[in-house]
């Protein structure tokens, strides 16, 4: 919840990730796309970047990567090419989540990797953060659009 | 092809991709993956970084991504997350390939972008090149393995 309250606090959609491994933070990471204008700086592949920087590997086995909202398809793939284990999310993404809302693509048996998944840990308190920020983006959008 | 021979002379899995917008390249990129033990560095998503900087923008309308390979799960979510338009592959990729192979993944209406699709171009070349990468690996396996 701190990573995102990170992107919070710069004006980013409010998504934050950290990767443990052994019980420790190997890796943390929050959406940064408006800031650096990189489309793939989302929570999960900044988090999974820097775990494989602390690790000095790309695979990322023993790893839980806990994120605030359900992965998308390009975070999903980066959690099945990094090997992390477990993956624990807060708050269902309806639009664009490919974890159980449009895919279940980290249980695809086909894949080379399958990851177990928990999710609605601290769900509520995601969503909040979310909708408080969209509702505030409206709001500033809707008085830019006055003015 | 040219990225792809880069990636073949360092030893990389040999794939790779360039961005071309208004008739010019503004983004490249080679699989980097174990030289930077870095799991998100596949072509796609080098080129992608490479092209957002270039045009400074992670919106990169109007712009064709050309790769070697099919693009697997999280490259395919790059891409639709960049709002690329047109993507032209070379070979299938029957194990991972997220675009033909095993998902459609840029033709899914339910998402906010999709994406033009064409397949086969210098796909022998691109097979060929694959093909012998791996089996110069196995060799060098199979022999290390007899010392």
């Amino acid at each position: 919840m701190l990573e995102a309250h990170k992107s919070d606090l710069i004006g980013e959609v409010p998504i934050g990730a950290v990767i443990v491994h052994n019980g420790k933070i190997v890796g943390r990471g929050h959406n940064l796309r408006e800031h650096s204008q990189q489309a793939c700086d989302h929570a999960e592949v900044m988090a999974i970047s820097d775990a494989n920087r602390t690790l000095r590997s790309w695979r990322l086995v023993d790893c839980t990567l806990y994120v605030t909202l359900e992965p998308c398809i390009m975070c999903s793939g980066a959690i099945v090419n990094s090997r992390i284990d477990r993956v624990v999310f807060g708050a269902r993404d309806p639009k664009a989540g490919a974890v159980a809302s449009l895919y279940g693509l980290l249980n695809d048996a086909r894949l080379n990797h399958q990851v177990e998944v928990e999710e609605g840990v601290l769900a509520d308190q995601a969503a909040m953060m979310l909708k408080r920020f969209f509702k505030a983006a409206r709001k500033r959008n809707k008085q830019r659009k006055q003015q």
